[in-house]
């Protein structure tokens, strides 16, 4: 057996029970609720979560480029959800090809988006199901109003190749009440316009326990709960008994009494603070700061630490962003307790486009 | 030809003209002022790139991690210089293999990694060089006094294996003469205890040209000085027009007037900010604010752009950190002028141990 602390460092571990029970806790939930659940693969990037997701009730995946459905294809994963505006020939030409063999479905939330969609796929044996994306208070993509999403849909499914199939959002965190105010607003709206939502897709996983308050909602596309993270901790939607994704990072210097240095820095943390103090929870000094990286350092600050690590010391650290830290790594390494399970490789990572 | 506009996004491009001049540029300035250049090569990470700024004068390249000498050693360059303290097993055994084929030289800072290099490389047939990593304004690794880097010194010219090299720091960009008063000291100092260093190795790009004003120095390690980025810019250390590396990406929704969404979001930009406001600088609009990153969506303020980009529209963005976005793609797209030149993989990204 080997054991997480003679393995090299940087590297990321992934506690199998805890994926395990955090899958299992949002698939109760879900069920508890009469939500779908259809979980987005960029957290972990890795087939077998997905198909254990599957495995568990969720109805399919969602991913967000078309580089990660392919993975996911490829991989034997046939219901795809691709909450993304596709756009340009080589895109159109890719999406199309997955159409082709697995049930792929997107949104859109423009008509210009809507007309490149229906131009690729109007001689399509069977049509592409298409939702309007709604921005209901993120302020990234999404039409501003019921009203347009109503609009959007009536060009939708008056669009050769093209099948109406309901509405997604990402909303903001905290906004539950905004969020569900405008999709049951737009639900009723294209109900009334003889277009009922047969999908009206919410997400994210820092109002996930909050999610059946949504009630226009049919099902919820949470990522991050499957590895929670400093950030999800902050937001209360678990504890750091939660996390089942770590870096393990070894001190290399201890230049002064209260500085270490390790070896990770932005190369594995990353620089995403969420708006968090500091660049990651150290496990075994909850009260060491991460104050800076640099690519391939890390600077913490000990002067709070009553006892302080010394060079060679291996650390795990809980990082503010788990899904940004899958992406930076092309292996992961699961483990069970401190017994390291697998080394796997990261088949979804870097698959920008 | 294949015109930039015409690939897919979003994508990387590296503008060989603009290398070649920065290249050029540093190289010259070496020259003039009887300085070595030993670039880093985690900026670009591509052995083609390591071996042209040898063909044009460089003593040999600097990389920060192992996996990124293995790779520059695989293609053929074996002056190697890696200034980080080396710790444990793993990667002991990793550089004594290195140096079994190639010239490579380490840092230290503590005793702790002088006695790991000593215990591998005791019994090596020839010694490793180590030279004493100083802290001289940076905060991060390094001795903290030209004292300590003295007494570091002898420990190394005691130890069985290991021959003295010199003092290497990675400055604060902005304290030259702090820099310069540091290391003149502990030079001084060394030659008075008998142990003279051969080389001190100065770094970072921010203050290039003014590498020397820190006379103590015989060599200087310019990283992001091949591409530029928004924050050398910001520094003076060139102008937009140096910028050799942009990433192109794809408007994917215009949601609102002032608003714009884009295929490019942190896994494209990274979050890194380097204290400047926005994540990048878009060409076309430099008027435009790039106010949010997430994963895959890139999202501008356009309130202040007289004229706005539509969807489908293809935007090239100066980063704020170029060696960062290296670090994201699995390839890069060489370009010459408007033109698609080749597009080639990045050999050593990714390599964080």
């Amino acid at each position: 057996m080997t054991d997480i602390l003679d393995l090299d460092t940087p590297a990321v571990l992934i506690d199998l029970d805890r994926v395990e029970a955090n899958l299992k806790r949002a698939q109760d939930y879900a069920d508890a609720h009469g939500l779908k659940l259809r979980p987005h693969i960029k957290t972990h990037k890795l087939p077998r979560f997905a198909k254990r997701a599957m495995e568990l009730g969720a109805v399919g995946i969602t991913v967000q480029k078309l580089g990660e459905a392919e993975v996911m294809a490829d991989a034997g994963i046939s219901e795809i959800f691709m909450p993304y505006n596709i756009i340009g020939r080589d895109k159109l030409d890719r999406l199309k090809a997955l159409h082709e063999r697995v049930h792929i479905t997107v949104t859109a939330d423009s008509t210009e988006t809507v007309e490149g969609l229906s131009a690729e796929f109007a001689n399509s044996e069977t049509p592409l199901t298409v939702l309007v994306e709604c921005d209901t208070g993120m302020g990234r993509c999404g039409v501003q109003s019921p009203a347009a999403a109503v609009a959007l849909a009536e060009k939708i499914a008056n669009s050769p190749g093209l099948s109406f199939g309901g509405l997604m959002t990402y909303p903001a965190a905290g906004q539950v009440e905004a969020n569900a105010a405008f999709l049951s607003e737009a639900k009723a709206a294209l109900a009334a316009a003889g277009l009922p939502a047969a999908i009206v897709s919410n997400g994210g996983t820092p109002d996930l326990w909050r999610a059946h308050e949504v009630t226009a909602a049919t099902e919820h596309r949470p990522g991050t709960y499957i590895y929670m993270d400093r950030y999800q901790v902050a937001k209360g939607v678990g504890g750091f008994e939660d996390c089942a994704l770590t870096v393990l990072a070894t001190v290399v210097s201890r230049p002064t009494e209260d500085r270490a240095i390790i070896d990770a820095g932005s190369k594995a943390l990353t620089s995403d603070t969420l708006g968090l103090a500091g660049f990651g929870l150290i496990e075994a000094y909850p009260d060491a700061v991460i104050v800076g990286l640099s690519e391939e350092h890390g600077t913490i600050d000990l002067s709070k630490c009553a006892t302080k690590p010394k060079i060679g010391d291996k650390l795990r650290i809980i990082p503010n962003h788990a899904c940004v830290v899958s992406n930076l790594f092309d292996d992961v390494t699961l483990i069970s307790g401190d017994a390291v399970v697998e080394t796997v490789a990261v088949a979804a990572r870097g698959k920008v486009g």
